[in-house]
């Protein structure tokens, strides 16, 4: 645990962090935490940073939904490899101006760990002298016996994605024309699900390569198609979105942390409805392997037609 | 793997990563990277954060030194608890004005990283737009049957330390006067040796409870003092360190990277020398359980009388 506050206050801190995260917060004390990993598991992890004038604007959330978010976004890369939350790293570096918010970013990195089921192993604070940026790295390990990657797409395949797109998108838009979003909209974006439940449902029944929509539809399918060495045709008219999205805005649409699956035919989509209250839609599939006549990549189709795939998400800063 | 540099930025950016990191960046790709804990090894982890300004200045460190430094810091963690370093994953925040130094940051971490045994798992690259301090989040995975940590010290255990201490006090002190540090000091700074093999040497041989030397010796021992419910005594005046530096400056040089361990006396610091080709040496030991009368903490010697202990390490900001 490496805080650069100053003695007293460094205490101070870690102290409050403690009580925000109670009992899942064993490890800190420590430099390092141990767990352990069931057998017959791999180990999996991720690393991802949230940063202020990049990935959010402090004036659109509250400190809790600014550890929420930053924390439920790097939960989702475990979704996508389908496995098992088994605990949470923080790192946040706090400017003068963010100090005061502090408490409350750690409570909402925490409600998001203990939702899916993570533990808070460890934390580390740089407190940075004068006002700047809010920086939060989440860095998530889980584990599971067969990752599931963005390789295994085979032709014949069908493409699948969880829930509804289009609401962060929107949150996004309204913010940026200097409105306030629709509360749904805005929960999606303040407070995103990973899909954690929903991708060992699907491992279970044969799924073989996901991502979890960050890029924007499109373009997290591309991932696949590139990683796969294949040809994937989606339909557009297909994409499961909120009421008033069109299905462009839809398939760009970025920060869902929905995934998009790559698994054989016949998914009992109403099975799926069922345990998780969410939608499971199958919008397209693997046409051929990659070819030097043409490359991996996707194709889209709307009513039919084939038309130009939207670009992918470029975040609000670019 | 989250990169938000737009598209086809977001693509070389990530080429020039894999470049540098060559074979050992094999999870860059997919955002999670898969690991395997050798059967009876428990999983430790620890995420450190470098920030421009707070831990290191530009001027003082070339690219590939601030990258190498951030990492082996991140790495000692793992060399406390003895473990074995499995992998590294990088999260680093990139103002416009250090894009072209990237290459040379990553170059440096992917050599720490190699150096320790460890591979580098993923990266995540967040570009922010317009002038700011770089920031470097290093998380270390490792393994190790049982990890030491800083409660196991027993009464009559003694003190132990690794290495030559003061080194990078002095070349901190050397730049903020305005002057070039020491070779030798300066070495010590930028390319910090995570002692992970002589962790596990000393794990072998009985070691207790360790820390490595990060806030400054007295205070670090003082962590471990606190955690294992005992009072330690150290004399200051056999403490090693670098010719020129008083006892007291060595005892609260900070960011060494040594490791203080507790562990039985009789440990036999020559064959540690010839293994390592730097000295063990025993600087005190546990003298008596934490009471009402007298709490957890260190108690300081000097030619036998007792001293105030000196202060921790404040880092160069505060």
């Amino acid at each position: 645990v490496h805080v650069a506050l100053g003695r007293g206050a460094e205490f101070d801190a870690i102290r409050r962090l403690l009580a925000r995260w109670g009992d899942s917060a064993r490890g800190i004390g420590n430099d390092t935490s141990a767990l352990d990993v069931p057998p017959g598991h791999r180990m999996v992890a991720s690393t991802d940073t949230s940063v202020e004038g990049v990935d959010f604007r402090r004036e659109w959330l509250t400190p809790s939904e600014i550890g929420y978010r930053a924390t439920a976004a790097a939960l989702s890369d475990l979704a996508a490899a389908a496995a098992s939350p088994l605990g949470v790293l923080l790192a946040i570096t706090v400017p003068t101006n963010w100090r005061e918010a502090l408490e409350g970013v750690a409570d909402g990195a925490g409600q998001a760990a203990r939702a899916a089921g993570a533990t808070v192993l460890g934390g580390d604070l740089t407190a940075v002298t004068g006002p700047g940026m809010l920086a939060l790295n989440v860095t998530v390990l889980g584990s599971v016996p067969h990752p599931i990657t963005r390789t295994g797409a085979r032709v014949g395949d069908h493409v699948y994605v969880t829930g509804v797109i289009g609401g962060p998108a929107r949150a996004l838009r309204a913010w940026l024309d200097g409105t306030d979003p629709q509360p749904a909209d805005r929960a999606r974006f303040a407070r995103p699900a990973p899909r954690i439940r929903e991708a060992q449902w699907l491992a279970e029944r044969g799924a073989r390569a996901a991502i979890d929509v960050s890029d924007g539809l499109v373009a997290d399918v591309g991932h696949i198609a590139a990683a796969s060495g294949v040809r994937i045709a989606i339909d557009l008219g297909l994409v499961p979105r909120v009421s008033g999205v069109t299905a462009i805005d839809a398939a760009q649409s970025g920060e869902e942390y929905e995934l998009a699956v790559i698994a054989p035919g016949g998914i009992d989509v109403s099975d799926f409805a069922a345990a998780f209250g969410i939608p499971l839609t199958d919008i397209g599939h693997v046409t051929e392997p990659a070819s030097t006549r043409a490359g991996a990549g996707v194709e889209t189709y709307c009513d039919g037609k084939r038309v130009d795939p939207p670009g992918g998400y470029d975040h609000f800063s670019s």
